[in-house]
């Protein structure tokens, strides 16, 4: 008899109907003997419901008392969840995060698990109940309400399956599992099967949103097995394994993309230690989000090209932050673009195949499609374009890769 | 600097102007120095919300889970209050019933209240704090979440009081006071400055709807000083004191009445002891709520006649409820009339006047209304009318006893 800990977002639970489904999948997993802890989010428009209640008592609205209000909304779809159970004839009892006794500290809406005493959930699984737990949500040392913030009940599944030594942690989506890319570009795209924890950690970043990447680290930390699977769809998802290598995907695991993204460059910055700090410094102290950073030394004199990109919406702000910084600093000159795309390839394979990016760069080559930036990790080479050459990109790589049939190198 | 308690109702915090209304009362009493604690129902509608869609998951729903669900009403709207407040630069911290550490036992739906750890209230308002407790909830033994039941925010409110020992606890609701009977029968109807703790259990459990009786019995064990004001309409209220007498309201305090009643009769009944309770047994047994019951020894050969009323909508199955009986029973017959109306006289001051009965009766004759049951206890005087008597009734009572100007007998 396994012990698995499902958790349902907010879609999978967002009506009546949607609740009693859920129940149904619940209700199969215990029929099969396993024990089952449900974590779940909100019903679907729940939380934005509260917030917007909030924002009309205090737009700056805050802290504890936002934890409060929005905590109410987990714990109403456990506890209707643990009703639907019950109608099913299958004997379970929902918990707040409180009551789960899940730990955090006291950083408001945006809390992190310090601990789960995870006798609280195993008396009930002991008692023979199936345990609802209401995601997003914590308790701090001081007894208050906390949440980890959005997508938090992610976290709080994984969290419960490391406490409890789960032999699964399934999370169900209204996606049925890790494609190759997003079949809404390739519809040759493939379900994996499997793929490894790295591989999903930069499949998430850039943009695959299928979990949230707090999550994938925290399931990385304590080995917690992982499957993403569809509420909607029957199927068997994709696995997220541990093993450095996986049988299935020699090479590349998949590709992802990024589009809204925007480029900025100063030209001909002095190359001296510390420049790239006092260039990046005030973009990052307004809270603009920095992406990929390159510097390559430039054609004149030891000056060098420094690049970053940002997220599009960022982009006049970051500009005028750095055409300031630019001014100050009295080097450069600062070019952009806000028609650009990043397009990665992902793949455990590539440590050992020096001919990825080679593969890569021909392939797009081939299309005629320029490169603007490279940037590379162990296990993913990002490229940035322009946006008109996004789609070509992807499936031309998709192709090139072989990832239809389960991907080469 | 005294402690106040101030309970609002969910009309009271129906919307988002509202919460900012209260948050006003309540930080204009701050401001005057008194310490705060806020008791809150849900938004007015929210309960109702969660009601149904426990309903369509499990229409006989149920228990635990419907606690867990209902509470989130609460929570939520004290940590609206609190937001509010604090916007108003008044600093507030919302509990819910089980971080207030308000205990009861476990009896899901209608918890009863055991005990309250005031330590977990006191703590916040020593630190200068105005503390927003969740009504109408509380937690048991196990840390499970219960709820009071409707009306549970009263009785929350008044334990609360009890437990820190308040100078007052301050029902706040959509009327302004209590009221020497229903303004909308008698428009010269006198709001009441005071009235005593016993007029007003009589007063409230004979339908003047403004405060829970649970509540008011709680507030008499412990002797809690209640107020009863108006959230919408500055004013004083009504003060529900604990005195003997009352120096303002030297006889009656006022007229309650209860529209929708219906009386059974069984006429020759057998005077033998344990015929009363063979023949409202099975009536208690089905559910249906019995108001009056009056016996009185019939006209011929020892046999009683037994009367006794229910409210009108169980008419139909009492009577079929009572016929059987009856029949089994093998003496008397069943008559019935859905058509009548209870009318009560209140107040301490008629303990010691018997003349106040007569009085009543007189002023009732003098109108021709017929009088068809009464029933008496120390401090009222009840009677059936028919229905068409009853707003002459009220009026002709309400002047008979010059309750305008402050009450004679």
């Amino acid at each position: 008899m396994a012990l698995i800990v499902e958790k349902f977002g907010g879609s999978s639970v967002g009506s009546v109907e949607r609740i009693r489904h859920v129940a149904s999948i619940v209700a199969a997993d215990r029929g099969r003997g396993d024990d089952v802890v449900v974590v779940l989010s909100a019903m679907s428009g729940e939380t934005d419901r509260l917030l917007e209640l909030a924002a009309r008592i205090d737009a700056r609205c805050c802290g504890r008392e936002l934890d409060m209000l929005l905590a109410t909304g987990e714990q109403a779809s456990a506890a209707l969840l643990a009703m639907a159970l019950a109608a099913e004839g299958v004997a379970a009892v929902s918990l707040t995060g409180a009551q789960a006794r899940i730990l955090t500290d006291a950083a408001w809406n945006r809390a992190r698990i310090t601990g789960i005493e995870a006798g609280a959930i195993r008396r009930h699984l002991d008692a023979g109940k199936t345990v609802i737990v209401a995601g997003f949500q914590g308790v701090d040392g001081g007894g208050n309400i906390t949440t980890l913030g959005r997508g938090g009940s992610d976290t709080s599944a994984v969290a419960v399956a490391a406490a409890l030594g789960a032999q699964e942690c399934r999370i169900y989506s209204d996606v049925d599992g890790v494609y190759t890319t997003d079949p809404r570009v390739v519809n040759k795209a493939r379900r994996l099967d499997r793929i490894t924890f790295e591989e999903m950690l930069e499949m998430a970043s850039l943009g695959s949103k299928v979990l949230q990447i707090r999550s994938v680290e925290l399931a990385g930390k304590y080995n917690v097995p992982l499957r993403v699977l569809s509420t909607f769809r029957p199927g068997p998802g994709t696995r997220i394994t541990y093993e450095e290598k996986s049988l299935e995907n020699p090479g590349i695991a998949g590709i992802a993309f990024q589009r809204d993204e925007a480029q900025l460059t100063v030209r001909g910055v002095p190359d001296k230690p510390g420049v790239a700090a006092r260039l990046l410094g005030p973009v990052a102290d307004d809270g603009i989000e920095v992406d990929m950073i390159v510097q390559n030394v430039g054609s004149r004199d030891g000056a060098a090209d420094f690049t970053f990109t940002v997220h599009r919406r960022d982009y006049e702000r970051a500009r005028a932050i750095l055409e300031k910084t630019v001014a100050a600093l009295g080097a450069g000159r600062v070019r952009g673009d806000d028609s650009i795309v990043k397009v990665s390839l992902v793949g455990v394979g590539m440590r050992s195949h020096s001919g990825v990016a080679a593969k890569m760069f021909r392939a797009l080559a081939g299309e005629g499609i320029d490169i603007r930036m490279i940037s590379t990790s162990e296990i993913k080479i990002s490229v940035v374009l322009e946006e008109k050459n996004m789609e070509t990109a992807v499936r031309v790589l998709h192709d090139a890769f072989n990832l239809e049939s389960g991907g080469s190198l």
